[in-house]
């Protein structure tokens, strides 16, 4: 049985990650959203309301679960038995990015992979903090995001107004 | 079952190549590498010499096999059963090639997705062109390709001089 | 009034194209396409064909005209008393060698501007080199061209069986 | 009539923004200068600053306007009939980011098209955080900004001494 | 005699600093190593510590030394006879902030050249942030810095234990 | 005495190479240029004529002599007894391919390190095809080559005619 875990701040879940976890359930048999448990100092979302947003979320998927966790993406992915690190790849910059933190777990953990998806075309240029800044300002993301999330920034625009 | 394909030229196989496909016989049931059968014209060695190389290189991985393919990938796939093409990502250029493709076999294909790893750091750089250019300017290759490579690119070498 | 020239090989015109000629019909007063007169060496379709296909592409578009052209760009510009050269940019890699372009044909031209539009998502990933090989394959690409270039791409591969 | 807007920060108006406005005005009938109106915690001018630094900067060109803004770019362009957003465009990291805010423009408003001028290659790498860098650390920027600018930059230091 | 400068903020310096030092130390006569002296509220180690750290890192070669330095990195050039600035390039996003700085400098001193060396290959996605963060979640990160830094770092975790 | 090798093809030289070799002439003692001899195929120039328009080009320049060289370009640096190979970095995707090279070089010649500059912002998206282009099409690339250069383009435009 092949465990992947799918590590990321997801403040909060787009479109755009659901797709990735969505195709990854397709390729493993288990896969375990990280949901990285910072301080809410630079974040929209809290950690426990960014966890029950992906567990809303991926109601449909009977093989992905939700955690969050704390310290290094691959000790989180040991401790789930996972041999599979899932990692959206949206643009060029991304790659830079994603390539330096693969080698780093390379290093860290010999025996678990990166193994990257590339993202959807429809969400190709979509990111979690374009959701937010347009969410903010008032613009309609109510495709971009699944229907729990938009609820939830119609919500916090209203209490921000 | 999961199934996945490894398409590429192989002209001829590197340990980047090698690599990648050790870690994809991790990640799935079964991996087929398919050489693509093109006309020899731009190529250093014909369709049977790089399958050739190819099985002689992968003879340690017991879950990993190889076949001439023409035509799309995507029907290879299909042809294959795979649920996943992998690919191997060494720098942000090749990033670009590489999205453009998975979104063309996307459209193609919606079952099958492209699986992408990312290049062990020691075979970041290398390409399968770069190992022929300095091959055939005399410079040392040993480290960086299969045993049966190196042998075939010394005799080719040998007989061209 | 202000005219803009929009140059390019067009071998064969994508429906990336024509989104970006559709749009700059909105933004200029009088867009003219330049099919580049080149030998069909490295081409599909030869200079009359790709006109052609432009012109059946373009009939909708009431102020928009093709014509073939050879020499620089920015003399064909001038020749049409054009204040703008029209290009799509899809992907990063695009990006430098637009620019390139762009800084050389500023230096030719300084009263001629390079303007840019930013491909459609639909379409961001669509080269006519990559519609040619995916046709030559046998895939289907009708809905990635305009319907002329549909059938002309299945009437050459018919003819090439 | 074709109108268009040029969206930015503005923190402060650079010889490069300039050149771009100055292009613009040249392709577009009327353009308007959206400064926007944010807080000015991370800013070195505040929005009452920066759109005087930009008032004095284009006093010779006359279909050239300023005005403050706040909310979505679209929105702005809507409320001044604008068919086009510009924006400059310097180095391949640049393009990346406006490339995700144009399909997001593009899906907020299907009717206003973002347009981008290559920029200049004297001020190909130039960047109001630059510019700021550099004069807060006492180098010399007088030919790299509008002389306003210069100015109110000289002023800043000595105040800041 | 060819004086060098290498400039970073050194937070902590690491062994990619240190290799890239340590070449340019066989390529010029004298290299001087310029510690940025920024007040320490976004680092992890204060000037004093992070120059005392490169000493004692850079011990072995005998034609570099360490200094702290203000203001502009070409004015602190100047004061040390450099001909050469040296910086490491890592990856394609690094190219463009490197290239903006080598423009800006180049205005603002023309005697005085950038000269970049290619990271090695082993440090080629190292950075010091990454450094700080995997440390900081328990990483081991012995063979990516020089000992001193390793100490300081494992220092560091225990006391904020 | 530290030798550098700045090698190339040079078909032919523009102010770019000539810049860059300058410069390289600043920062060592002893600079050659290496003109890689390959056959004339794909090139405007032979390599007979390649070198003379360098050795004009450099009249001016004391320490800088030119060579043709076949085979590896460490193996040409051995030979001149150089520590450093120069190379010229114009923009993002130069990086990707220099940097390939860098680490093939360095494993072919650890002793032999890869130094490059940042191409001068007037010619930093100037290349030797888009002179050769340009100057094919008609246009004027005067003050982009050295006079030789210039005085051997035109002779061969006139002679194509």
């Amino acid at each position: 049985m092949t465990v992947a875990v799918y590590p990321g701040s997801f403040d909060p879940i787009t479109n755009g990650h659901l797709d990735i976890a969505t195709r990854a359930a397709r390729l493993f048999d288990k896969v375990t959203i990280g949901v990285y448990d910072i301080p809410a100092r630079n974040l929209m979302f809290n950690t426990h309301d960014r966890v029950e947003l992906v567990t809303q979320s991926i109601a449909g998927l009977p093989n992905v679960e939700v955690k969050p966790f704390t310290g290094l993406v691959v000790d989180f992915a040991r401790q789930m038995g996972a041999r599979a690190i899932v990692r959206g790849l949206r643009a060029a910059t991304d790659f830079e990015n994603e390539f330096e933190m693969a080698m780093m777990n390379k290093r860290l953990a010999a025996d678990c992979d990166v193994v990257c998806l590339m993202a959807n075309l429809k969400y190709a240029f979509l990111s979690a903090s374009l959701i937010r800044e347009v969410a903010r300002l008032g613009g309609d993301i109510t495709d971009l995001v699944p229907a729990p999330v938009a609820a939830a920034l119609k919500k916090r625009n209203a209490a921000g107004a």
